[in-house]
């Protein structure tokens, strides 16, 4: 009885999971981004970027190409977690555009001794059943 | 026989318009803007820009919603000629996310006496059978 009441409960929750529209997913994977930050854990908060030498960033400093290269630097952008401070997003719009495509836009801050942010403007897109963020215009 | 051929010329060109794809219907707007500044006229310019209060453009200054505010943003910016200088666009990636909604990633540069440039990400949709910008984040 345990046993099938273990199973149902995994089938409920599995189905919930995939029953989540891609808005639910691309909000609640920012906030995943959000906690990994602030948890210092640059590679967690990178987690959510497509892991593909076709991942563009495109940043003050123009465009950077590739998982492995965006995140050497943030690594070098936010080197402690004092310069990382405590990250905030604030989501202006999610634009679903296909069931595999999520157009997000919106707020950045970092808040610490000297406080940055700015705005984004991201492409998400849901690649081998997992939605990752394969175009990040941050301003 | 002249007026069957006509029509058939017609049909043809109508068919080969309806085929363009949605890479091709993109690039082929982006040149007509570069024309359009380049004449000097910012309303043809912007012709392909959705006319909606819900277009969005992300410069420098934060969030401009509107067709007639980016409007006015861009004759404030650019009031002659010589401000505008010489438009060009280089596309660095097209991606096609539906059959309604294409992602561009570029540089801009406008050619004159201080010459400027940067990057942009456009979403483009086509919304009642014309493709427009709903969202430009320039930086």
């Amino acid at each position: 009885m345990k046993r099938l009441l273990t199973f149902l409960m995994f089938c409920v929750a599995w189905g919930a999971l995939l029953a989540q529209n891609p808005e639910q997913s691309v909000r609640k994977a920012m906030l995943l981004q959000e906690k990994a930050w602030n948890e210092g854990n640059i590679e967690q908060f990178m987690d959510w970027y497509w892991k593909s030498d076709s991942l563009m960033f495109i940043g003050s400093k123009g465009v950077t190409y590739g998982w492995e290269k965006t995140l050497a630097n943030y690594k070098k952008g936010y080197p402690d977690k004092a310069t990382m401070g405590v990250l905030n997003f604030e989501l202006i719009q999610v634009k679903i555009l296909s069931e595999n495509a999520v157009y997000v836009v919106g707020l950045w801050a970092l808040n610490r001794e000297k406080p940055v942010g700015g705005h984004f403007t991201l492409l998400w897109r849901k690649i081998e059943g997992k939605w990752v963020i394969v175009s990040d215009h941050t301003s």
